[in-house]
This record gives structure tokens, sequence and C-alpha cells, in this order.
């Protein structure tokens, strides 16, 4: 966890700064006034499809198309690096029965999207780990924007390369 | 699975014919021919970055971002329908374990997208079973586009309809 907010090329007073202030941004996230943990101690309203002892799934409130939840783990994880990886398995797992019942619930559906946002730049924008089950179906008008070079293919070489510096950090 | 391409309001030879197209058309698609199938098999070339006896990890060889990774079951599965659950489970938890090993690895990351698409309407083009790990930096060109309606927030009397059409599907 340290070396997320810090850099070993960097002074130690700035270290210790990004690391403390971090922190402090962290627990601020997870206090409270974390909008799912308010909803998983039941102080704020859900429309709750799903719950067991490690993770709950209720709809979206803001959804992309009719039938949109979210499943979230119980246990407050902010990143993808603090959820436990046993919950990890539960969310895809409960994602993939919802993604069933949703398919056979009537609302308008013809494909699934499981999406999930690991850090701002990803576009999370609740801090705390959530998996969208999104319905989706011809002419929903969702989609992706691609960035300029999409479809150029890189050599073998190049994904070799990056392959190996991938292995090396597993 | 009959359910998926039949409908008990057409007559029963259109039905019976869907049904046996639909099959035919399924079986193409996990025949030899299938891309992922190939790499599994050794049969094609592939950057793979991870294997154990449920899943392997390669990567695209159509990167949004370098280290675009995709985690595919060993075992041939079109649709998440037709995927072991506890395979799905694997799978995310790898998902988890390679977007910590991409962070690490040096390339650019500021953020990771997971994004699974089930169904030709959901963006599907690989019909075998695929999660995508997509890193993510502020400026990289990728993001979502949106339906007209989005960010209209549904009463909450229209949310708890569509959570109650879902539970009795569960």
């Amino acid at each position: 966890m340290f070396t997320k907010y810090t850099n070993l090329s960097w002074p130690s007073w700035v270290n210790l700064y990004c690391f403390l202030g971090r922190l402090l941004f962290d627990r601020w996230k997870t206090m409270d006034g974390c909008v799912f943990c308010e909803i998983v101690a039941g102080r704020s309203p859900a429309s709750v499809v799903y719950r067991d002892e490690s993770c709950i799934a209720f709809m979206d409130i803001g959804p992309i198309n009719a039938g949109h939840l979210l499943v979230v783990p119980i246990r407050h994880s902010t990143y993808l690096s603090d959820l436990d990886p046993e919950v990890g398995g539960v969310l895809f797992r409960v994602a993939q029965r919802l993604a069933a019942a949703v398919r056979k619930s009537g609302l308008k559906v013809e494909g699934i999207n499981l999406l999930l946002a690991d850090g701002e730049a990803a576009g999370q924008e609740v801090f705390h780990v959530h998996l969208h089950v999104l319905p989706r179906f011809h002419g929903d008008g969702f989609g992706h924007r691609f960035p300029p070079h999409y479809g150029q293919r890189p050599p073998r070489e190049q994904l070799d390369a990056d392959a190996k510096v991938i292995i090396q950090s597993l």
C-alpha cells in the first residue's frame, strides 16, 4: 500500500506528506460518507435484488438501461487492491447469476456488459468497489469511444515485451 | 438454452428452424475455428502471461492501451450462461491479480477497467467468454458514449418494479 502513494526518487519528506495525505483521503472515503456503506448498513434506500454474507446487489439509481445493477462487497473496499480475492470471485459469480436473471426478467435485454472501474482514471466515481451488470440491446445508444491509434496492431515483439514486464510483476 | 432462440408465439416450424440454425451457428463457433480455443490448444500464437487449469491470460492483439489483457476460460464457453460459475470466480480473481501486476509493471497505468461483453448486442466479437483487463490513464482517449436519456433518475417505484421482476427470475 505504501508504494502506491510514494516514489523512492522523491525526497523523504515529500513521500511522508504524500503518504499521510493519501491515508487521510482513503480514510475519509471509507468513513460513514461512503454511499454504498450506507446502503449496506440500511441507512440509505436501495432497490435490493440480492444479498449474502459477502456481497449485495441493487439497482443503479442512474441506470444506463432499465435493469442496470451494481454488485458490491459488504465490507468496504476502496479499490480492487483492497478487495479480498475470494470476495472478488463471489462478486463475479453473483453478477453471472444476476445477468441470467435479467435476461429472464422480461426487461428489454439482448446482451449484458459487466464493467468495473478501478481508480479515477478508469472512471471510478464511487470509491467502494462495484461491478456493473448492464443490460444491453441493439440501438440502446451506449458504447465506447476509442483512442485514435486503436485498431493498429503492435508487432508481436512489443506484445511479448509487455507480457514479460507483467509476468515479472505477478 | 432452447428458449434463447425460440418464442412460443411463433409457429412451431419457425421455432424448429431457428433452434436448429442457432445450434449449428453455436457449434460452428465452438469448433476449431474459435480463435481462443486455438490459443488454448497452442495452435495459434499468443503472448501468454498466466495459465492454470481453468483459465489462461494473454495480451490483446488489438490493445486499447499497452498492457491490455484478456482472461479466458480454458474450456470453451460461448456465453456467460455456458460458463461454470466456479470458473467465472477464477476469471475474476485472476483478473484482480493481473490488474495488480499491470499496476506494478512500469507500463503507463493510473487505473484499470474490467470489461466483459456477453452477446453481440453488448459488443461481443469473439464468441468465447473473455474478461478484458484494460490499463487506463488520464487522457488515454478511451471512454463511454451514453444514451440521450442518461443522467435522468427514474423514480424509486420504477427501480423497485425492475428489482421485483429480476428477483422473480433469480
